[in-house]
Formats: structure tokens, sequence, C-alpha cells
């Protein structure tokens, strides 16, 4: 293998830039050629290549985003797109692929080295944790960091004002962000996907703290939870309530950006090693990710169909912890 | 003047804490005693009064939020609530206050020291800067380098992902937060209350820089911009450039907690000490500020009456920044 | 098992308050009564006791150090103090202990045992993460990302002013802190106490980096390295490299304190839960830990004579990733 | 004038990228040509330039250190080195200077600007907020606020461990950074150029709080402290009350780098406008400041002889903040 190109691709997370810096240091160090694709799949297709060496990127690895640029491609769900996409790799003389991404870039990936060959190693970029084939994603760690201090800011008010704070945070149909932000941020209550908490079970509890003279709350309200979003939980929970002081927030994008901290540098420096090396080791149609501390190379059909499961027991500890 | 109060009223804000601390200090140092009032007017009136002492306040002045919290007090409004509060000074032979808060506070202590004859002297505590006798109220610094925090992050999605945020800021019906958060986020457009902007000077403004090939973009909004709020401005604008990628992201109450910047800490400290001084040589009736460096106390009826106006100049560096 | 006791002993770390809050909770949830003792085993002497309820361990989940404080205690190292100990705990009707700190802590807890019958279950707190028994230790993860965080301000000044910056990080006797802030700093060189690592082979490094056009080095230096400190490190190297501007930072106990990451709040409760629910199973002289993110119980005796090793590969990541 | 450039001299400082991008778009928005000089007067003697536009400064407002980078020369000290330089700006079509930086920066362009009649507008930026003509110098407030990030840190252990800190901080002969430091940090006592405080009272005052039984202290230490560094003064001090449990910490080139505060980016962009500006009024061998939130120039000569005087009312402050 003597030329490879990388790419990041679906929504951006904390840690791209270390895994496409280890991308290309990795490649480099074995002499093997790289360019970076802007714009994932689109940029594949208008033939937006880089060439990238050591120093492309240096000072990289504490930055938030994707150097790479991120976009979606209807384009490349057509087969005229993907054959577009293939000429200009062809011409580029790629021989390989690292795609840093979720299950949507995983899919394209699979569906184009059926028609045309080209081998890909995927990474796990995204901040929602919630593909199987590794512990954790890359941007995860920062994105739960990042909610936690805006909560640590929220109980501020909260506790000044006797309040019950809602706070909406991301991770699309699992509560892998919400639950350390609960257990972490000090929450009365958390709600996500993976279980069925009626709207009244928080009002129960709410009364139960209130009794046990707790003046302010926070109830974590995954953004995927079946009970719907944030606003829309504590306008019902305030009618069931009336003279509870309610404010909702919503952290939205700010979850997605920052610096990212030392486990995403470091997990993202992992992965982007081992997808080089998986590549040149003859794998394709595969993620590289990291399970009980070990390199794990789990095939895109499992990540995309397989579900990994929220850990019950911490459930449990939110229970127990806010007693 | 042997005995005093200090309370805290209306939205918390950062440096509250370093008020308060410096106010119990000063009076200690002074020999005077000191008690503290929860929950501002409502505590006032139910006789929360708490003794405190120099190690009361060890360890808070970095802490966010108000140890002697706020809350509203319809009661207050009312000539027997005021009544109430008096008896409850009386009886634990307070001779003067400290008021931490915005005009609706010291709007209250000027009444009340009509009635009563309690005197009064003022800090004003507000992360909305709106405040006129002072050049930065307590807790403004923290809420804009917290928003701006917020802003460093989304720019890196925004850029990512060649978006344009609509990013709404606090300050009520002033721009104060949102143009150092605008000039210091390297936003592109700015909306502030004191100046007539149109969704379509936006729309044009957009325009123009895409034109210039930028593809990403910036847009803060006040909350008290006379052209909505962010949600609104972004549809707005969406309508008028459907193929512009918008997000909206509400900063909310996160800008309203944390630990106090340098400058709060430095500022409350200061205030807290004149607040003091202030009583002690005789003062009513007035709030502490620091304007040009110096200590000035300004009159409750020109806090409440006159308007801080904001520099113009920031609006005209905002348009040079972002050519 | 009908009261408990838990104290903190050792240097302190972030997450510890999140051990005992959980602590504290468990206890409490299961219908046990918890007492704090104050200055570790110092305090288990004095009889510095304080009753601890759910509301006593409010608001503490995100602070650093340790609300229950920590000491050396010569005294019980003696029998006598140990005696006078184990008075104090009867005296308060203690029937089991949760020691959180280290090997030294735990040492003392095993030696008690084997006197005077009290269970102890330990809990792994400590920055270093030189625990054999847990992936993680509590407060490692802040303490990296603290380190990381200094790492980052000083390469800004490195790149503009080209330097070359030796950094010392903590550790004692182990390089798990300096490996991840060597990775995710973007650091050239990484002296950890496991490996043998000369200062020529430093100056070699820096000197091929030069001539790749390198202008500005990270070397990271572990305080336990046997080539010295960070300080004698530079010295040698500057002799060997006279035109190389170098400069050194200790981190030093900034490293130490600190809000505790969202990785070590989380894992702080987690062992909390584990070191209650241990003790009511009849556990003793072992410690709780997360191992491949199931729960574990180690034997003291296994976490004190047993190492655990750091991951070579680690090494071979800093190289390929400073090409 | 057609044509201007900009450099960076001396220490780095947060900030300096902000006042960078507000020069090069200032010139841009008047429709000059900026270049940017590399390494500051040694870059401007070997003729290191590089064209600056609108899109060069994208996304650097946030960024720490400067993007110019910054270096000592020599040469530039000796006429045949100014020869060179001037050579290089004739050569560049170069009518006009903005140097960033201090008293040494401005000292040079004051002799070249006899010589050879080049215009500069300097700009204050430094940390250590020692210059006459700015109530602030662009990095100080980060700077600042950095340290005491710091101070809170260590202020954990040293509670958690009853200890007693000293801390170094930077300024030079100045205490602007120590003051904000002890007073937004609850230090003890603080110990800076301006004032003459033996170790002898620095010991009375420890003993004395100890006797109202305060158990840890810190205490912050100006390098530029006729008494000597923290390390000196921290061994003296142990030698007069060796039962105090003390450690010091030197915080170092920390306090360099990092994102700027907004108060930074705003104060670096104001500046940044004003230089421009006054280049293109006709303005020489002036520094553009912000006194009392006013544009003011001062000539160089009155910024190198006159000495900023530190208010004294903040030792006061420290004194009753304290007690």
């Amino acid at each position: 293998m003597k030329r490879i190109a990388v790419f990041t691709s679906g929504g951006d997370s904390p840690g791209m830039n270390a895994a496409i810096r280890a991308v290309v240091r990795t490649a480099t160090y074995h002499g093997i050629e790289v360019y970076g694709i802007m714009r994932g799949y689109s940029g594949m297709i208008k033939g937006e290549f880089v060439r990238l060496d050591s120093a492309s990127v240096s000072n990289t690895v504490q930055k938030g985003g994707t150097i790479l640029k991120s976009a979606r491609s209807l384009k490349f769900m057509t087969k005229e797109g993907r054959q577009q996409a293939f000429d200009q790799l062809v011409n580029h003389g790629i021989e390989g692929l690292v795609a840093i991404g979720g299950n949507g870039t995983f899919t394209g990936a699979m569906i184009f080295e059926e028609e045309f060959g080209i081998p890909t190693v995927g990474a796990p970029g995204t901040i929602d944790n919630d593909l199987y084939g590794t512990d954790y994603t890359i941007g995860y760690d920062t994105a739960v960091n990042t909610a936690l201090d805006c909560i640590d800011k929220i109980r501020d008010t909260a506790d000044s004002h006797d309040r019950c704070f809602f706070v909406e945070v991301m991770g699309r149909d699992s509560g892998y962000i919400a639950i350390p932000c609960a257990i972490g941020g000090g929450a009365e209550i958390v709600m996500i996907p993976e279980t069925q908490m009626s709207t009244d079970v928080v009002v129960e509890t709410l009364q139960a703290g209130w009794k046990r003279s707790k003046t302010s709350f926070i109830v974590i309200v995954a953004e995927g939870d079946e009970e719907g979003n944030a606003t829309q939980v504590a306008a019902r929970v305030k009618d069931a309530i009336p003279q509870l002081d309610t404010r909702v927030t919503v952290i939205g994008h700010i979850q997605r950006g920052g610096s990212p901290t030392a486990a995403d540098r470091l997990l993202g420096s992992q992965i982007g090693i081992a997808a080089v090396e998986g590549l040149m080791n003859g794998m394709r149609n595969v993620m590289a990710g990291i399970i009980d501390k070990k390199l794990v190379y789990t095939p895109f059909i499992d990540t995309i169909n397989k579900k990994k499961l929220i850990n019950q027991s911490f459930m449990r500890m939110v229970e127990i912890l806010s007693v």
C-alpha cells in the first residue's frame, strides 16, 4: 500500500483531529503517502484532495472540530456519485481509506467497497457513544465533560434560587451522555431513551425530594427520550406542581465543540494508528475500537446492526446517589 | 454603627459571594457585627437571619451563585410586608443594610428607607451590566467569558460544517453581553436592542460574506433585540437564503453561573468594602460602583432613572473586524 | 452492620468527594449510619468524628480536595496509636471502615484489621494511577487533563518563541500521568521511570527534529524518571545543544486540585457505592476497583505487592506520533 | 499610506493575535495592504515578510501566543542591522509599522524612526501590565485569570492538608499580577516589589492567623519581590515556623499562554484598530492604549520613562479581606 486517504463524515466531534493526525503520522512513519479528503464523501466526488505530511498536522491535536471538514452527500447515495468518487480515488492513486465517522459513514463505505473494491477501515467519531465495537467513541468524553461543566454552572443558579432545572443533553437515541451528566452533576432524575420513566414518576420523585426539604433540583433529559424533550417534560411537570419554579436549558451544539479531553486525544490517536495499520494488514470493512483496553476491529455490518447496551447499573446509581 | 446585614436579591451573578465576603470581613475589620439575610426581602420578612463572621465566608470567593440565596418577594411590595421586614431588622438590632442586586432591589430599598429610615448602600450585582453608576456590574465579566467560551466551541462546529449559527446571549434590554461576544468570538453580525438592524441587513451581510467565500458564520443575537430572539431571526434568514445551513443555540442560564473571573472577584471585593465603609460614613440610598478606576457612590434614583449608554464605537468595531 | 465510617488519607485527589458522597448516600440508602473521620488516621486517634447524612454531602461532587481532609499520622504506626484509634471506633459504635487513599493507607488498614478485627474496604484515591487492582485511580483523569491544559498553554509560548520546554509532571514512580500528557500534548519526547531513556537519546531526537525543521519542542519528564527531574535534564541537554532555547516548567501541585472530570466523578461514585456494599457483604482488606468496566475487589496484599504495568504500546505511540 | 507591516516582539502574550487580526482587517477595511513580519526585528532584518489578508487571520482571535512569532534580535541593536531592516522595508514598500510588544520593542522603534524615518505606532503586548499609557496591557487579564485558576486548584490541596503554599506569579518588577491573584485567590499575604514587606511580617501574619485557628494559608509572591522568590521566602518562613507544612508552586510559563479572555480579545481588537488609524493619521512614536475607557496615544518616550504606579488601595484590600 503506497497511498491512502483519510476523511471525516457525519457530525464533527472533538478528537477527530487527533485521529487525523495519527493517521497522517502513522502512514508517514511506515512510508505511505496520505491525502486528506475535504468534506467527506462530497469532497471525494468533487476531488477535494489535499496532500498531508507530518507538518500539516502539527498543532492540531488540541483542536475541536475537524480540519478536513464534514458534510452530507446525497450524491454519494447514488451509483453515479460513487462512480465519480471512485474515479477521483483512482486518479489520485489512493489504495485505501480511513473513514472517521459513524454508522452512516460506514454504510456508505461498505456499499462502496462492494461496488469498487476500495478497502476502508473506520474510526468511531461521534459524541454520542452509540456505536457497537468500542467502549467509547472519539468525542464522547469531551462532550460529557462540556455538558457537565454547563450543569455545574446551572446548579449555582438552581441552588441560589431554589429552582428546578430541566437540562437537555445530546445523545440521539441513547442515554450515554445523559447518565454521567446525571451522576457527575448531582442530578435528582435522569430520563433516557433506554428506560421508560413517565412524567408521573418524575413528579413523584420531585415531590418526595421536596418533603425531604430539598429545594433545588436538576433533571437531565436525553434528547431522544420517549417522554419528549426538556421543554415538553418541564411543561408537564409544571402543570402537575405549579409552585415549582422551573427552567429549561438546552445545551445543544456547545457539546459538539471545544478542545478534546486527554481521553479523546489518546483514543483518537490510538484508533488513528490502528486504522492505518489495519489497512496495511489487509483489513477492510471494519471499524477500529478499544474494548477493555484492547484494540478490536469490528465488521461494519456489526457496528451497524448491533446495539451497544447501556450499563443498567448506572440507573441504580442515580437512584442511590440522589437519596 | 454596631450591626449591619447583607443580602442578595434579583438574579444571581458570579462575584456576589466575593462581595458578601468583602462585606463580612470589612465589617469585622471595623468591629461591626454582620448578619446575612437569606433569600433577599423574602427572608427579611420571615426573619431568616444568619450571624456571619470571618470564617463563615472562607473559601467562598471562587464560588458562583450566592450563598445567601435570592428570591422574589411580592410581599415586600406591600406596606404590611415592609413593616414585618422592619420589625425583624429591629429585633436583630440591624442598623444598616448592604443590598446586592439591581434596580428592582434598589427601588425596594429606597421605598423602605423612606418609610422606616433604615439606610441601605447598594452593590451592582447582575450579569447584564445595564446599571448606571458603574463601568461594570458584578458578574458581567464572567458571563461574557462564559458565553464566549460557548461561542468558541460553536465555531468549531460551524467551521467544520460550513454552517451559520445564530447564538442568543443574555443582557435583557442591552447589548452589553452581546458586543464583546461578537468582537471576541469573531462573529460576522451582532444584533442588539440599542441599534436597529433589520433582518434584511443580516441577509445582505451574509450574502456578501458568501461572495467573499466565507463559508461559516456566527450571528450574535441579544435576547432583547427588537427583531426577535435567535430562533425567530434564524427562521426569517433561512426563508431568505434557503441554501444556508442554519442552527440556533440559546446559551441561557449557563451564563449566570460558574466561578467568577478575576475581574469579578476584584470588583465584588472592592464594592463590598466600599458598601460597608459607605454605611459607616452615613451614606444611604446610593450604589457603590467603579467608574474609570475610581470609587463612586451614585444615588439609587439615578441608577434607576438614568440609562448607561453603550459605546457606539463597538458597533463600528464589529463592522471593521468582520471584513 | 449498623454504622460505618469513611475517611481519606494520603495525598488528596479530585473525585475523593464524589467517593465520600457515594459512601454516605449508599449507606443511607441501605439504612446504615455513617460518620466521617477528619484527617485520616490522625483524626481517628483523636476522635474527630462527624455524623454525615445525605444533606451533608450535597453540592460536593464537583469539588476538588477532600472535605474530610487528609494528614499523615506517625502515631498510627505505633501499637499505642492504633489502640487509641480502635477505642474511638468502639466508642462511636463503628463496625466497618471505608478508606480512600493509596497503599500507605491500605497497609495501615491491614495491620489494624489484624490487630483489632475492624473490617476495611479501600477506595483507590490518588492522582498517580499506580495502584494494582483498578484500571484507573480516582483523581487520575483530572490530573492528566489539568497537566494537559497547562501543556497546551506552554505550547503557545514554545511555538511563538521557537523554544524547547521541559515540562515536569507528577506520577511518583510511574509514567501514567506523563504518557497521555505526551501523546495528547503533542510532545516530541517522554521520559518515564519504566523505560531507560538516556539524555543522549533526548539530545539525538531533538537534533533530528531540528533537521526536519521542527523549531519548537516539548519534552515531558515524569517526576520519578531515573535521569533526574526536568531541571536537571534540561541543564544536561542545554550543555549538549547550547543554541537550544530551553525552559523548564514544573506543573507541581496544580495537578492535585481542581474540580474532578466526569470520569473521576463517575469512578468515585461507583467505587464509593461498591465499598459500602462490599462491607455489607462481609468483605475486608480489599480495595474496590474497576477493571474492564467490571467491579473488582482486590486484596490489599495484592494492591501493595503487585505492580500495575504500563502499556508498552504507549511508548511506541509517542515515537510514531512525533514523526 | 498604501502598505504597512505588523510584528510582535518581546515575550508573547494572549491577545496578540486579536491585535494582529484587528490590524489586518482595519487596514483591509481602509484599502491598505498589510504584511506580517515573522519573529520581530530579527525577521525584519532577514526579510521574513508574509502578505496578510482578511482570510489570513480567520479563526485566530481565540488563539494564544502569536502567529507572527517573536524573537530577540541582537543585530537590530547595531546600526548595520537596522540598515538591513530598513532596506527590507523599502524593498517591500512598507510605509508604516505596527509594533506589538513592550518597552524594549518601542525603544528599538524609536531609534529606528530617528535614523530612517519609518513611523511606528505601538501596541502594549505583555502579560505584566507594567506599561505607562494604558490601564491594561494585552494579555494581562488572561495571565491573571490563568494564575488564579491555578491558585484555586492549589487551595483545594492547601485546605485538604492544612498547608501553607507559597505561590510565585510573574510580573517582572511589578505586583500587577500578584495583587488580583491575592484578592481573588483568597490569599492571606501578598509580597510585591512596590512594597517592603519583610519575611518577619510574613511570619507574624501567619502566626496570628494560626491563633485565629486558620489552618491553611496562601502567600502570593511576585517574581520581582525584593525578599527573593517563593522558594527563598518559603525556606526562611519554614526556619521561623518549623511546624508549618510549607509547599512552593511556581506557576511560570503557564501564565503566558492560553486562549485570551474576552477582555484581552476586546482590548487587542481596540488597540489594533487604533494603531492602524493612528498611522493613517500621521502618528509615529506613540503607543495606543485605553485609559478610563478612552483611546489614548502616549509617546514612546513616556511609556519608557514613566512608571505606572500600582493602586495603593489594593494593599489595604488584601489586609482587610484576610481578616
